[in-house]
């Protein structure tokens, strides 16, 4: 993935850290049929790739992303017929399904405008640091839609619970940063100067490994989301027992025997 | 459903608002066999109306209920056999059946006791609101029975968590309004003497539309209930494609475009 | 189960309350093959007893668990196959189905160190004490496994949100008890001197009953774990029908009648 050179959002690499962000920071960053499909395409090559350990979705230019714009998205939809809407639709709940499948931890980092896609894209991530400043709105009913876009309805009760999704997805009312975080939306709120590299530096701990057990979490997060409890307890027999034959498995006892910090090795 | 004049509960309408309360302040506005029956077949018939946008469930006397009413409920189902038991408790269940089904968001108005059945009407509704003297308790285990009633063992851990409700459910204690709020079982705490106006306030922003899209919101809330993430993705992808035909989603462009705001129609 | 005389784990009676704790506090109570093969007996064995009401899941010298020990666990598994990593990974899975399926509340009286297979058994039970001292780790990808563990992956989110859980399950950091309370994985945080006696105290009160409702509610809080919304109502309508023909509905309406205080008895 380090020598991926997307055209439509931007890409670095720090450690073994991705940072992804969209572009055009002067309208908010919003999303365009190229940007999703080439996120879409970047998150599922990411499912393969052994050279990135996380990724950080980060701001740029004191804002999240716009979501999708009104002039360049919705009115080209306006003129569409149920087969193009579909392959629309699609397309962006495909962006959410690869990052979902991706295998990697996701780390959001949510400065200023957080709404629309942009909420989703925040939303399918799996931690969520945020700015002071982070306004975050799921605001589908205020463009005349509902609210269940991209597993909006299935994903956001399950992180701030089914009363306050139901709140911020009738409603489409912006979400604040303290709110986010009293609700277990944002995992911290950071200042915005330092949001980040404290994403950064999160994300790199995690990208030292075990990058096989964190794939094997991020894999079965989804995986049980709808099996019984019974059958959730043997999936995870199951997918511990694949993990305990890892040489990661191995060096982690070796280095508390030898009483020294694990140097993980993914495999 | 302007016309509906229900004889075992109250009914008025406000703008697009329907406001339902129980009878019999006196008695802190009891359930009986009676307004169980009629406000089921009240919520299904409102799955039909486009003459109602939002339904506030208010209070009545300073009280949301007291629950089905020990002497004129319980003493009967002492008598029955298990024919009449599993109509009785099919009964109640499908009164939350309808709520979940009815396409329009509901909001509970809830001040001073809201117990047994009455929590469980709290508890189907979309949003909560609630004044400080709310007490709301899953009591059943005070009355010698279990606490997985009309659905509670369901839906209220996705509201609060599955060890606040453990706790609310095998002890049957009184949840306050400020435990409430910071659980997510209240939306809002309100004074009691500006809960009902803020209440009908909200749910005629609601009411306001998009009345597709808020349907096909609640629809899928319900819907993905228990869906994997990746079918749940892919019903919203469905879900959301047929929204992008009504006309409230060309208005809300169109007002965007004109720097207006949006009227929407519901069609 | 007054009767048994465990090897491997502590236990006492006290009321109608089973007292469990781990051995060798010197060491934090670790887990060991044998006290997971005994606890899982223990609990199984519990679903069929009659002479207690409730469990209290006990800290021994001022910790909770320190979960699998690495000498005595983590060593041997290194050199096991396939074949016996599943059959430990299912043994210690069954410990956890074993306290769902028991039939009655399990609490949680967690002080000091609470993490790995500790952490796991605190997430098992149903409410969970804390001293301000307890500290909470599912810290598996420490020793270079995934976090999805005994249920992890299934069991947290829905007790503390997906979000929280995902930072706790990849990082493997502690929580702290004020989190816990926050994140409602704590029911609450009691001083260390008094948490024994307020666990005891709260487990003696549903060991009052009514117990045959109480096992109803477990056994449907874990049936209705991936149901739809109205199967899930459907459930409850005819495990509630059940019960409405115990006699403790019976003897609960009597004591309403004549003003007393129900006295029940588990029929």
């Amino acid at each position: 993935m380090r020598a991926s050179r997307p055209e439509h959002f931007d890409l670095r690499i720090e450690g073994d850290v991705a940072i992804v962000s969209l572009k055009r920071p002067e309208r908010k960053n919003p999303l365009t049929f190229q940007s999703y499909a080439e996120l879409r395409d970047w998150f599922r090559d990411l499912h393969y790739a052994e050279d990135v350990g996380a990724v950080v979705f980060a701001s740029n230019g004191g804002n999240f992303s716009s979501g999708g714009d009104v002039h360049d998205i919705i009115g080209p939809l306006l003129k569409m017929d149920m087969k193009g809407l579909i392959r629309f639709t699609r397309m962006t709940g495909d962006l959410v399904k690869a990052m979902v499948n991706c295998g990697k931890p996701v780390i959001a980092a949510i400065d200023g405008v957080c709404v629309g896609a942009g909420a989703i894209i925040a939303m399918a991530s799996d931690i969520r640091f945020a700015s002071p400043e982070a306004k975050t709105a799921f605001l589908f009913t205020r463009v005349g839609l509902a609210a269940c876009d991209m597993g909006a309805c299935a994903i956001l009760p399950r992180i701030i619970g089914q009363g306050r999704a139901a709140d911020l997805l009738y409603s489409g009312r912006a979400m604040s940063a303290e709110e986010g975080e009293r609700w277990g939306f944002h995992n911290r709120v950071v200042p915005a100067e330092a949001l980040l590299a404290e994403a950064v530096s999160y994300a790199q701990r995690l990208a030292d490994g075990p990058n096989f057990g964190h794939m094997m979490t991020k894999t079965m997060l989804a995986q049980e989301w709808s099996m019984g409890i019974e059958q959730a307890i043997e999936a995870e027999a199951q997918a511990q027992a694949i993990c305990m034959q890892t040489g990661d498995f191995q060096r982690a006892f070796d280095a508390f025997v030898a009483k020294e910090k694990p140097v993980f090795k993914g495999d």
